[in-house]
């Protein structure tokens, strides 16, 4: 019971604008990530993601809202020999999309630049169709763009996947942050005992992913 | 005098593998940069980038080097509308090339992928020629490759030309890791009396672009 009540308590974290941290599986990245329903994050939260977790600050939408805003996979759109043979450990291919930028940053790195890229990305994606993409953002930026699979953890179980079926579960627009923790002592991925104590000390709840696909896959 | 001494200070703190900090114009981006010879960067050095500076962790390449590898402007190669009217509000473009990952790393996004991924950059940047780029990095990944202006500072001053023309003038191949210090009570740039601080807690050499574009331009 204590699993089911973990996803539970992680989606209604997610409801209330609160990041939680998804491990996906000790035989796929091994890592844990920091995530937020994009349309929560603060220049505050963008802070938290690079002191805390490390890793890139990347906004995970749909296939429909990519598909919607004709957000291509980078991999696809590469006319360099280095973007063949993707040939990854953990999967078939990157989710990796375009970067982009808000069209009214600056620099577009700042946390307060970051924020306005990542809450107006949700808005986008709560009503793609009437998104005015190409005149709200530009690319490159600051901010990658990742694209989930078509049926969320049903075609592939990685971080973009798990955070887009928290926010549908949590009735929210499907567009989330992720960003890996990483450990300062191994230089590694932060392991999941570690994410788990950080998870405590800050309040956030933590799952594990195979939670989440078994029980909102 | 003192001026004179900072920025041959600095070429002589590259020249031994040490990061320096790089401020680029008060009316450019006004950032200060950590930047390191790629050549010289360990697991540490990203931690520290990640903890201290909070941008992201980019290389940049010389122009001849990226035409000898058939590096891009990414900003030429997005057929997106996105992609249009870029109107940055300090250059006329942004230097993003194509992101990578060297192909021994796992997910590549650990200190140890990421400084492996750089290192290696830097060894393709001594010798594009000889380099088997395609065989040796995939893309998309974690690492941001910038190209920089032909002229160096001549053409453009910002931290992927400062950077370089500092890599020159220490005798090093054209790649460098420059990363965007960031302050976490403002949400914005660290201010250079800030980062003037922290090269001084740290025994790192600061440096104002305007005085390398005049010395070493």
């Amino acid at each position: 019971m204590q699993r089911t009540d973990g996803v539970a308590r992680t989606v209604a974290a997610f409801e209330r604008g609160e990041p939680v941290l998804v491990h996906d599986a000790a035989d796929r990245e091994g890592e844990t990530d920091l995530v937020y329903p994009a349309g929560s994050v603060t220049p505050e939260a963008v802070a938290r993601m690079r002191n805390d977790a490390g890793g890139l600050v990347c906004v995970a939408l749909s296939d429909a809202v990519c598909a919607a805003l004709d957000l291509p996979f980078v991999q696809e759109v590469i006319d360099h020999p280095v973007g063949a043979d993707h040939e990854l450990g953990y999967d078939e291919r990157s989710s990796f999309s375009l970067t982009v930028n808000h069209r009214e940053t600056y620099t577009g790195i700042t946390d307060e630049d970051r924020s306005l890229t990542i809450t107006e990305l949700a808005r986008a994606a709560a009503d793609p169709d009437a998104a005015e993409f190409a005149e709200t953002f530009r690319a490159p930026g600051h901010v990658h763009l990742l694209r989930a699979a078509p049926n969320l953890v049903a075609d592939r179980e990685g971080h973009t996947e798990l955070g887009l079926v928290l926010a549908e579960a949590a009735g929210l627009p499907p567009a989330v942050v992720v960003c890996e923790m990483l450990d300062d002592r191994t230089g590694r991925a932060l392991s999941p005992d570690d994410a788990r104590a950080y998870a405590e000390r800050n309040g956030f709840e933590y799952v594990e992913g195979s939670d989440v696909v078994r029980q909102l896959g």
